[in-house]
């Protein structure tokens, strides 16, 4: 049996899906769709076909499962939704606050379609809300927290770009030691978001720019680093370039709880990532629930799918009874 | 709607039990049963029965779920399946080798009954195994450590007791931070059994026992200590009982994997748990997933499963809404 899946939108985390691809023995890389001309989009996988996005439809019965790669903010509200009708899909929808109508819409096209949409895969929403949740079953009484990186921030590396007399620049989010080593210990401490998290960010100038107002201007800037302890350090486009090309992230959620006679037992669940690359990690996780998008709906079901819904074996190419001789 | 819970066995992990279910408003404690003599239990929980295991099947139509509280060794290979046929179970059936065996068990009697028994519930097996199937799957190309510790392993506490001269003893099995540090950092190195875990001791010797010999037989003995860098601590049986009553344990997985061009990028998950006490918390854990053999076995659903088949929304007592709108 092989997953033939279909990519749609060729960019970082398109790529990385088809890089994992390459790691999961069975699937393989159908074809590549695009917004772009077709002719500009080269997959790195050999004879892999590049087809216009508008002609998609025309392709549904060469794909089994089709990962979208586009973006939270436009694209996928409105494709996945579009795409879970013809086929079965997953995406990593991540604007936390729309998850519930994204939810309702994927779900409406893929029970019309008898397709299994699965949303908001990746790590956080993803693998994170998962430890979220068993950390919550496990320890009903408890109380538990997301730290995010250390790892570059794109929304806040946009907001440094967009000050006067900065060229270039990339932030980085810092969770705060001290309050992670609290947590661990067991405290469960009420935290700000100053207290929780810094932010450094690598600011290349404009020739002549006014460096302190730079500085003065981001530390300053409302919603995105007015409420952190925030540092800016001033390097050249070549140091950016070396140094900072990277997507790295990661992060930790923590459950602490209390057990037995008068809560006197403590307990600490902790979770963390360290990513090389943000995006491939996320197409990696992608993957594994295309595998299982497909396995469900092989099976009959039908309708929007999150990582809470899927029984961890669907997501792994052994069969059920090698993995329980081997990883229970 | 509210779950009612029965308890098979009550000692540590039966009394665990029953505070978890104080903490899950949505289950109640309806009966404790017994092999002991019923009325020489005394379950916390004011006006709970106490029924002597033997009258069991006479309750069937008071118990939603029976949480089996015995011991992996004798209890729950014919426990478990002799109750699956009557009653949903759970069970924590930590003897990794034999639980192919033990599935198959199980879930013949529970078809046979149209119940659902999950088994081999709590962090290893239980959430370890749960850890190392989602690092492989969202990191095929990478290896897989699990640790212990720093806890007390009964089985090795056992074995110094057995030693000659010892009176009492107990073990902490404990984690090499070098070890876990390198594959924190990414390696993925090959690593004996002497470089994992170390072994620390705290015996009370007999009045005039020789205590070299002793250290030595402990240091030396096959299976438990001697491929292990062991330390041995004489003390008093004062100083066991007040420093070391305690049963803590826990551990970490950790999944180092590779993605990209090249597999250029490297990835670490990892999780751990630091549980003041190891019943108690799986306790806890067998609590959450009574709620998910209920709600599968209410839908239909009979046979064993493991922690690997069951959709995490299960365990949770919230609606599905609201897990995706707080937890997603």
């Amino acid at each position: 049996m092989t997953i033939r899946i279909g990519i749609m939108g060729y960019g970082n985390l398109g790529k990385g899906v088809e890089y994992a691809i390459t790691q999961n023995p069975d699937t393989i890389l159908a074809a590549v769709f695009t917004r772009r001309n077709p002719d500009t989009v080269k997959p790195v996988t050999a004879n892999v076909p590049v087809y216009s996005a508008s002609d998609i439809l025309s392709h549904k019965d060469e794909i089994d499962v089709l990962i979208l790669c586009g973006g939270s903010r436009s694209d996928l509200p409105v494709q996945t939704p579009e795409m879970a009708a013809a086929f079965n899909v997953v995406d990593s929808f991540d604007t936390h606050a729309n998850i519930p109508m994204h939810f309702a819409n994927v779900d409406k096209a893929a029970v019309s379609g008898g397709k299994v949409g699965i949303i908001s895969i990746g790590w956080d929403p993803g693998l994170f809300s998962l430890m979220r949740l068993y950390g919550n079953v496990c320890l009903p009484e408890g109380k538990d927290y997301t730290f995010w990186g250390k790892g570059v921030s794109q929304g806040h590396s946009d907001a440094i770009r967009r000050v006067k007399g900065v060229k270039n620049g990339k932030q980085y989010t810092i969770p705060v030691d001290s309050a992670l080593e609290r947590i661990r210990s067991g405290e469960t401490p009420e935290l700000t978001t100053r207290e929780k998290h810094t932010r450094e960010c690598f600011v290349v100038p404009e020739e002549g720019a006014d460096l302190k107002q730079i500085e003065n201007d981001i530390k300053n800037m409302p919603n995105y680093f007015s409420d952190y302890d925030t540092t800016v350090h001033f390097i050249t486009e070549e140091e950016l370039e070396r140094d900072h090309s990277g997507i790295p992230h990661g992060g930790f959620v923590i459950r602490n709880g209390k057990t037995g006679a008068d809560s006197a037992n403590t307990h600490v669940m902790e979770f963390s990532l360290k990513l090389d690359s943000n995006p491939e990690f996320t197409s990696s996780v992608l993957v594994a629930f295309a595998r299982a998008a497909y396995r469900l709906n092989s099976e009959g079901v039908s309708g929007c799918k999150t990582i809470f819904d899927i029984p961890p074996a669907y997501l792994s190419p052994k069969s059920h009874s090698e993995l329980i001789s081997t990883m229970l």
